[in-house]
């Protein structure tokens, strides 16, 4: 019999997150310039978040001027297409049905661009179509929560829910570019505005101490929505999130997730809350959960625990919600295992900025740390951990 | 404003095509090889051609038996899902969701597989599911006609039909490995046989001088059914395909496509006679379309054309059927633009295993081309072109 045929190859991929204001403001040359240079001007699909539309209700005019203002480097076939916001718009096929109709419809090619402007759920769903429509057109996102410029916007995923499990169909699809516009965030609530910080604790706690260290200084301002530490910090967790992605296992093919820490908890407490809390609130509380498990598992000191909680605490998330005391809560561990497959791989802290991996998790202890969540505030802490 | 944050990685990826026979009797390694070595038994979903089925009844109890036999190396959950052969099957979601729906009730992970055995259509279908099954689960393909051994079974897209586009939907996704299995190649219809070695006369013409003679030499015991030189065809040509793919742009970024030299054509006569063309069969007529064509427009010697067109009929094919005359023909230059994108980039030949790139089709030469297909036979070519 003929020996096997080796197939080996690898693919590059490159893009930039871009970090501007009034991103369509037509002398802003920035969104423009992304797509010229060719000899065709190409075109673009835009899909618009409608809890965006409604805070900026200029916005629609905006891209319409703005495009007869650069009628040189790319065509507006149609309207933006508007979308319901949040995580809705990921529970059923119909939006992306409807993107793949205007890409049909509109002669979206390989070399045309949909562009997704909106939260995180708006962008996973229209990430996701356009990396289908034609095997993957070009997509640029411009993520307009914090969570979706420092995190979900920045990397490489995309998808929608399926069968009652999260993110259940998808791929994995590099955009051709991000444009963080700080403009958006002015006019996010105060919930959109904190959620998002939650993965920049997350990836600090798992990655760089330094930055935990910055949080901890800035935690009132940022609180108090001040722009300028809110876009520091956006950055750095984008600049972390997406060295991890670059130095590691792009497309997920192992088994180990560090970036997913707090996350297995934080998926089962949006579904039991029927997506009431937004999923920045669930990673916090999956990240003081996980941070106490570590403590009482004995890998980490109890003052880093204090310092997590109370850095959680300042920026004005809860440390605990009644949905962590639901029997089908620790049923997470195995959805989250079944998601990615393999060994159960759970990443935990031995410090501050640096996580480690382990393969099973004592369910006893994690009760015990949803124990301590609940009666635990504030200054009494560091007594209930010292012990 | 702060500076752009660069992404730049590269995802390696690796599968091998393996060769065998009978890949489902008990006493042949290969399959639960490919699968075995973990902790716990990973999990397989088979999806099975329905034509494959009804030739070879004897193959769901082969699975089952093979399965109980190698129970320490893998877990069979359900019995086969049974869907049906040939471009039916892409022109409905309704396949990609029953597969779905099955990689749901079963737990199909990203560490277990979906198994697909049939023809390039089947595998076209199932390998979609696979890869937006939680963004991507293992995929292994069994292609079991001569056009899915030796070119698409082999590669790296997959898709589905829609909006009465072909492979509207879909993604580049290598597999996880492709077992070849000549077992199958002996139940096939005529037709079957000889439309997979259209793939192989393209590669050639435009890769592969010493393959193209070795095809004209081997002529009549390809067509005779002779195993042994199609097992020597599909190798060289999937292998010449493969190099393509590593070689060059695997993910198709850009515009050029070589590997499509003689498919706007034949893309456009399966749709023209609603898929009663077999892709093999449209391919050989729009590579004696193109070649024609590359002669009439002097690129390539009349000589050339004779062979090619000589070499197709020695093997059984038409080179010219009455729907090359359809007005709409010519409308396929645009659907094969459109899908690409970018620039309209056709293959046309130089000489006999070189190809070169043109972006206009000169329409009123297309038409001659077509005249002198349908006015030409045998003998009279090489006076036909010499003139």
């Amino acid at each position: 019999m003929k020996k096997p045929i080796e197939q080996n190859f690898s693919v590059p991929f490159r893009y930039q997150v871009h970090f501007t204001e009034k991103v369509f403001d037509q002398n802003n040359p920035l969104f423009a310039s992304l797509l010229g240079g060719g000899a065709t001007q190409p075109k673009t699909l835009f899909v618009l978040d409608q809890g965006v539309a409604t805070a900026h209700p200029e916005l629609t005019r905006q891209i319409r001027s703005y495009a007869e203002a650069h009628a040189d480097q790319f065509k507006l076939p149609c309207a933006p297409l508007l979308v319901p916001g949040g995580e809705q718009v990921k529970n059923q096929q119909t939006w992306v049905d409807a993107i793949l109709e205007a890409t049909h419809i509109h002669g979206i090619d390989r070399h045309s661009y949909v562009i997704g402007i909106g939260g995180g759920a708006v962008l996973d769903m229209t990430g996701y179509a356009a990396a289908i429509a034609h095997r993957g057109v070009r997509h640029i996102r411009v993520p307009t929560t914090v969570l979706a410029q420092n995190d979900s916007g920045v990397g490489v995923k995309n998808g929608i829910n399926a069968f009652g499990k999260k993110n259940y169909l998808g791929t994995f699809a590099p955009p051709y570019a991000v444009i963080n516009d700080t403009t958006f965030l002015q006019t996010l609530d105060d919930r959109d505005w904190r959620a998002g910080m939650a993965e920049a604790v997350k990836v600090a706690l798992v990655k760089d101490a330094a930055f935990f260290q910055w949080m901890e200084v800035n935690a009132k301002r940022l609180a108090a929505r001040e722009l300028e530490p809110m876009v520091e910090l956006i950055y750095r967790c984008a600049e972390l999130h997406m060295q991890h992605i670059a130095g590691g296992d792009p497309f997920e093919m192992g088994s180990s997730r560090p970036l997913d820490f707090g996350h297995w908890a934080a998926h089962k407490l949006e579904h039991l809350t029927r997506y009431e809390m937004r999923h920045g609130e669930a990673v916090a509380v999956g990240i003081a959960l996980d941070t106490t498990y570590s403590a009482l598992k004995g890998h980490l000191h109890p003052e880093g625990v204090t310092r997590v909680l109370n850095l959680l605490t300042a920026l004005g998330f809860d440390t605990y919600v009644p949905a962590l005391e639901q029997p089908d809560l620790l049923n997470g561990l195995q959805e989250f295992h079944e998601h990615l497959g393999g060994k159960l791989t759970i990443t935990l802290q031995e410090e501050i900025g640096r996580g480690f991996e382990v393969h099973e998790m004592d369910t006893a202890l994690v009760t015990e740390a949803i124990d301590r969540l609940r009666t635990s505030t504030g200054s009494e802490r560091l007594s209930c951990y010292a012990s």
